[in-house]
Order: C-alpha cells, then sequence, then structure tokens
C-alpha cells in the first residue's frame, strides 16, 4: 500500500487549515478568512439548483478571470473530496448569503436545513490565494495590515452574460507605490486561477468607480498621495449576476468568509 | 563541415539587418532606427577609453534596468563579432554623440577618426527590442504608429554610482489604456536584457516629470484622456552618467539611432 508524501511543511498549513474548518463548522468562527491559512486556497461559492447550474457554469467559462473554476459538485453532493478532506460545504463556510429570486434574504452560518439532492457547488478561485504570494514577495497588502476586509467595488464593465446571468464585474482594490504595482502584477500573473493579473489600474473614474473610500462590499482602504490604485476581478462577481438572474434559490458565501482548502496556492501557478 | 542551421524567418532578417547596416556605413541613413529590422536586437552604445572602462562597467553592473549590457568588446576591438557578421562600431551606427570631458560636442556619421586602439565599446540592450515584442501582443505603439522617436525623460531616480559615473536614470514613456498598460507590463517582463517590465506607471509627478510633452530626448508623444503613461529604463542613462564624470572622451549613440544587430529578439527573453 503506497500514498503520496505530504512535505511537513504542507501538513503543518493542512492542520491549520483543518483546525479552522472545525470551528467554522462549530460556529465559532464567522469572521473574514483574508489572512488566514497563507499558503491554501481559499474559494468563493456558489450553490444554485441543478437546472441553473448549466447556464452559471458557461458563464464561469464565458468569465474566466472574474469566475475561476477551481471546482464544481455532482447535484445533492456536500463533500468536496478534490479540496480537502472532509470538507463539507453545508457547514464549512463561515457564513452564507441566501438569495431568493435574486434577492439577499438572510445570511446563516450553516445551511444543512437548505441542502437538497439538486444542489451544485462552484467553488472559484479566490484573491486571498494570491495575497500570501504577494507578501512573500515582500510588498505590503493594506488590508491584511490594518486587519480589514478587501473593498470591493460593483464597476461599469460588463460580463460576458450566459442565458439569464448577466451583470457588471466587481473587483477588489490594493493601493501600491507606482514600482510595487509592477511588482504586483508579475506576481499574480502567475496565479490565473486567483484572477490573475489585474484589470485595471490607476485610473478608477474610467471603471466607474466614483469614490475609491466608500466600497461596496468589504472595508474602505486608505489609499495614500504617492500610491496608485490597481484593481483586480473578484469572486464576487457571481454574486451581481444572480441578483439579475433571480434564480429562485442560490446561496454564496458572504464576501470575504470563504471556503478554506486543502491545496496549496502554488497549486495554482502556471509558472 | 557542419554549420548551424539558420530558419528562413531568421535568414530573412539578417538581409534586412545587413542591407541596412550597409546604408548606415555608406551614411545613406542617419535616422531613428525605431520600427527597422523588427525582430532584431538593437544596441545602445558607449564607447569609452580603456582607463574609464572598469569604472562603467561596474556601472552596467550596478544598475542592471537601465544599462542591461549585451556585448563588450577588447581594447581597440571595432568588430562585434558575438553581434552579427561584420558589424563595425566605426560606422554602423546611424548617429554619434562625442562628449568632451562631459560635454557634447559634436555629431558624426562615422568615428573612424577618432579610433585608436585603447577604445572600448559596450552594447546595451534597448527598448526597440520590446516595442516589437508588445506589437506581437497586438499592442499599439504609439511612437512607432506616429513614425516618432520615443519620448525619453530624464527623471529623479538616482542610478548607483560607480566612481565617477553617476546620475539619475532616463526613461522612456509610452502611453497604454490601462488594461494594455497591464499587459505591456507582462510582455516586457520577459525581456530583462532589453529593460525588462517598466520601472514607473501612471504618476510623472513622483518621479520628477513635470510635463509629459516636453521630452528631454526624443519626440513628445501624446496621452490620451483616457491612458495611463508607462515608463521603462532607458539607455540613455549612461549619457546622464557620463556627462557627469567627464571622462576626456566618450563616443556614444544619438538617443534613438541604435545600433541594428543580427541577434534576435527572443534570444533575449527569459520565459
Amino acid at each position: 500500500m503506497t500514498r503520496q508524501a505530504v512535505s511537513s511543511y504542507k501538513q503543518g498549513l493542512l492542520e491549520t487549515a483543518q483546525t479552522l474548518r472545525q470551528q467554522i463548522r462549530a460556529g465559532e468562527f464567522t469572521g473574514s478568512t483574508s489572512g488566514l491559512a497563507p499558503g491554501l486556497i481559499q474559494g468563493n461559492i456558489v450553490i444554485l439548483p441543478s437546472d441553473w447550474a448549466q447556464d452559471f457554469l458557461y458563464f464561469c467559462q464565458l468569465n474566466p478571470v472574474s469566475c475561476p473554476l477551481i471546482a464544481v459538485s455532482r447535484p445533492g453532493e456536500p463533500l468536496l473530496p478534490e479540496l480537502g478532506d472532509g470538507i463539507d460545504i453545508r457547514s464549512d463556510v463561515p457564513e452564507y448569503n441566501l438569495f431568493i429570486e435574486g434577492e439577499l434574504t438572510q445570511t446563516l452560518t450553516d445551511i444543512s436545513d437548505l441542502w437538497n439532492d439538486q444542489m451544485v457547488t462552484f467553488v472559484l478561485g479566490c484573491s486571498f490565494s494570491f495575497e500570501e504570494a504577494l507578501q512573500r514577495a515582500g510588498l505590503a497588502v493594506r488590508n491584511i495590515d490594518l486587519g480589514r476586509n478587501v473593498s470591493m467595488f460593483e464597476t461599469s464593465m460588463p460580463t460576458t452574460p450566459s442565458a439569464r446571468f448577466h451583470g457588471n464585474t466587481v473587483v477588489t482594490m490594493r493601493p501600491f507605490s507606482p514600482a510595487d504595482a509592477i511588482r504586483a502584477i508579475q506576481v499574480t500573473t502567475r496565479l490565473p486561477k486567483a484572477h490573475g493579473a489585474p484589470v485595471h489600474i490607476g485610473r478608477p473614474d474610467l471603471i466607474g468607480i466614483d469614490d475609491l473610500q466608500a466600497p461596496h462590499f468589504g472595508d474602505s482602504v486608505p489609499v495614500h498621495d504617492d500610491e496608485i490604485p490597481v484593481f483586480w476581478a473578484c469572486g464576487v462577481t457571481p454574486q451581481v449576476a444572480i441578483r439579475n438572474a433571480k434564480p429562485p434559490v442560490c446561496i454564496t458565501h458572504v464576501p470575504g468568509k470563504m471556503l478554506v482548502t486543502d491545496r496549496l496556492n502554488d497549486e495554482l501557478a502556471v509558472l
């Protein structure tokens, strides 16, 4: 009987992730997962009835920068073994948004009571994966340094629609000096499954953002006078498309409160 | 007797380069080489007496982004066989600047009368190599599209000094939409021997540039309202250091009028 060897480095990360997921499952942790379990992939979550899943799958394929698919479950299957040992999507996200006919009606910390054999789970890559890569490259990620959720904005940049799913792209914003912004582009280019390179830089007015200090999701993060804002596509983009598509039921994570997996960020890197 | 096979693609480029160098050598072409012989490495030139060459070599090693060395000759050797068959540095640059004690005193189209057995030639990579890569990536390079020399600016960013060689970094500027600027960073990152990724983006005021339409070298190039300026380190940087170091004699190319070699830009790429 053989098994794949796991490095002691990875073993330590897995224990961190499993402990965190146990706390989340027990309802003891309901906060933002930014900066937690660094080194491991975190995921945006979208759960839809199977008769809406096909259209949403096309939506992800048409918008791979905002919706980089890293896993899709079979209908009714709550486990995601390819992302981590024992992950149960019904309980292992810190907080969920429940959308009924496109309206956000409730937040919950466990969705077992809503689960049925038609539910399909989509897991999309998340910018928290590249935040760890930015920090390893010596760059300061201000939202982490300030202990805040990242700033998110609904832009004027349209997604490519799929049937009823349509809407504008949501982006995250991180401020950097111009030299660090260039480095951040290089570092995140390696990680297309975590939204990859930025989609915009320097000119929020050109993508419909009037006030950088008034994010539509998450927390405000200061931009210093000698910095430029850098914008990455965000896995909250589907929540806008769901608002527009109005499926009878849809469950997502609450922005910033992600699924923590057992897989390494480096497994997402193309170089 | 074996010889290395040359693709018909490269053979065509070599014939273009050799024809261009013959015209330059004959004094029939004295203009900017921007956009000419696309696909082949062009070089910035610095020629110094051997007793100044060591300090300048260190200067290049200390400032590899503005001064990416691609060839250094032995004292008195006018040929550069590693860069091209028959290249004679005394005649094969469209126009030369002659600096005496750091002062630009004359421009010439042939320096044979000034050559002696102490002259050392330095060839530095040039942004014209990455302009071809940008165009191949589908990006519009405005200075080429307008038939102008690129805009160059002396910035407030200091180089690392070596003995008497010191001064600020000279940059080239190209305007792009934010999305194209991000792509341009990705493309030029592959070419560290052609100045690599930009050194600055978006905020000319932070690097001592007051007026983008008043370049210190080259031509002015318009920046549209929905664009941001992107700045790359430039091989004219040594000409500022030479002005400050005041060697008894120094010969350079005239900015924008480069040595065209027989080597492929792709030979400079790291990925």
